[in-house]
């Protein structure tokens, strides 16, 4: 492309379970502080994208773009709600990105919220179904745990992956949560307590999954160019791939494997001139922590079925080779399926301008993030750099 | 811009009560007729956007995107969902036109679909109600024919605007749309029935609304430049403008007039390098006929408060001086919330090319539409023109 789109503010809500705030305030708080680390004025923003999967169920309100720009009081600016399943946010950064490039747009704020705890458990789990096939897996009874338990199932039958890998997974990303004050759990969790939660669906276990969240993140992007304007460190995105893949999970040949994950990524390493090696830190679609242990392999960092092991190594701490949600992902950090996507390129900014705290990762230079919807039906991968 | 994006296929599935398919059939067939029209292979596609508001709550089906490249057959292609509430189709319009001029796309499939059918009437008013402001509008009561009453009385005492002129705009879009083989309502109707029918909301009468439908538009897009390898008659989008309003109807200074339908029509206009004397055909929202004679008024076709005398005086009529919805509207037409933006855009393109058959209006150089979402806080226009 040779040109390129910079994030030049990040913000974020704390994440959990905010039962004294409405989701029209978390978008709001994350997308003030924003707007506020960018030092830009809110007639400076000129466009609003929402990524967000299920309002109108959860909450009983779409049209979050116009409601965003009436209650930022942001004027009569263009906004608009992307929506991919738990993608959602990354299709929002995505479609910025496109939208600066084609020079419709200036500067940018990119919101990614979802508040899922205004309805029940039963409720929440019928809506968060609704990223499947619902025709022919959610309406059969099929759940997201139950789906991942197939891929998990299948996963240890083909390549020895152990129930314990699966858990350390979860004790590496709350041990990293522990240093997000954004998080949902700020608290590491031992092995033991992990393989000794309640079985949601043979082999996952509750401490396997991502919570049900509420939580907002936004970032201000703008023109490679017009960041100069607003701050000296600016970070870019280099290059953004999405690819699809069947909605519904039986139509695949193979389950251990993400289809779109793997084209996703590989055309956007090939985009940026860059190998696997290259990239210093990354943040992975851990919705189950089977998620993170497959994608990990599907992007190259090891070889297909060696996700397991690559945990149990250390591969992907903080300090290991290729370290993998430091935030600590959407195990810990919490998966508010509408902002995921976008508090994945909040924390890799922070990571690349060595804000990330006790979290940071030494000298990182490059980033990725792979944000999927169901389960793995869409795959949004962007590449960052200083 | 300089750069243009071209429209080279067009598609519609038929707009009405589409008991025996499903949401994602009715956007396969928009989808395939559009491919057809275009001579392009599915092949050829690199990506798809698709306008809808609830499919969640219709249908228990989000991830549209993944789902209709799936069923499309179209492979690994990037594939999202817009929303702006009832204007999501002029927001999968205007954000296919940002991913061509981006580079980041050739050759895109833009769907807009909505099924409301499949729900009660109860559920389905209910979750309309999305589209206003939920916490200070619907949670109250007020549902969208009683927010457009509000409106609609209003502009009768500062105007004098009558029930007999809301009326006639049904009769006009009856009329026209008895020439459109996609419409919901193939046949005209008399004034004396509109002016008997049941009342909704006083003065908001059943044949003032448009109704609760099922369907699907689609159109190919790609850069002007490309156009030429597939059609020698494409049909161009000039300029594309979006502007907010408030969500809320009370927060508004005027409520005779939609300031983002204003702002947005204008900013066209200015950015094509025409006035609205050189629009040749409109597509306006008339989810309410009062709407209809609103919208006549802040693009400028009349001044404010002559709306009603235009549509008395015949001004609208297909061979007036400003055709307004050659193709029935939203209230003949039908109002299959996603659809309705890219329908508007299928039928232009029908105009501009001269294939409107008995609703064609002579000579279309230029054509207009305005796709607005609930009372419009949201405003989506596009100019076209051969």
């Amino acid at each position: 492309m040779g040109k390129r789109v910079a994030i030049i503010g990040v913000g974020m809500s704390k994440f959990g379970e905010l039962w004294d705030k409405s989701l029209a305030e978390i978008s709001l708080e994350a997308g003030m502080y924003a707007i506020f680390d960018a030092q830009v004025k809110g007639k400076d923003i000129d466009g609003l994208i929402i990524g967000n999967m299920s309002a109108g169920r959860f909450t009983g309100q779409e049209h979050l773009g116009a409601q965003a720009a009436d209650w930022g009081g942001l004027g009569d600016l263009p906004a608009y709600s992307v929506e991919a399943a738990c993608a959602s946010g990354g299709a929002a950064v995505r479609q910025a990105y496109m939208a600066i490039l084609s020079g419709e747009h200036d500067i940018m704020l990119v919101l990614g919220t979802e508040k899922m705890s205004d309805v029940n458990q039963s409720m929440a789990m019928d809506t968060i179904s609704v990223a499947s096939d619902w025709e022919w897996e959610g309406m059969f009874g099929a759940t997201f745990p139950a789906l991942y338990a197939f891929m998990a199932r299948r996963h240890m039958m083909e390549y020895g992956t152990t129930e314990e890998q699966m858990s350390l997974v979860t004790v590496k990303n709350h041990k990293n949560a522990a240093h997000n004050p954004w998080a949902q759990f700020q608290r590491p969790v031992s092995l033991e307590v992990v393989m000794k939660s309640g079985l949601l669906a043979d082999p996952i276990r509750v401490l396997h999954s991502s919570p049900i969240s509420d939580g907002a993140a936004g970032l201000v992007m703008c023109s490679a160019e017009k960041a100069k304007e607003f701050t000296d460190t600016p970070v870019y995105i280099e290059t953004s791939r999405q690819a699809s893949d069947t909605l519904a999970l039986h139509d695949r040949a193979d389950i251990c494997t993400m289809g779109a994950v793997v084209s996703s990524s590989r055309s956007a390493l090939k985009e940026a001139g860059l190998a696997i090696k290259d990239i210093d830190v990354f943040e992975l679609h851990d919705s189950f922590t089977i998620s993170e242990i497959i994608i990990t392999e599907d992007i190259g960092i090891v070889k297909k079925g060696e996700g397991g092991k690559a945990i149990q190594e250390g591969l992907t701490e903080i300090d290991g080779k290729f370290p993998v949600n430091a935030s600590g992902g959407l195990k810990a950090r919490g998966h508010p399926i509408g902002a995921t996507g976008v508090a994945q390129i909040v924390e890799l900014a922070l990571q690349l301008r060595g804000d990330a705290e006790k979290r940071q990762v030494d000298g990182v230079e490059k980033a990725m993030s792979v944000n999927i919807g169901g389960t793995g039906a869409t795959s949004i991968v962007h590449i960052l750099g200083r």
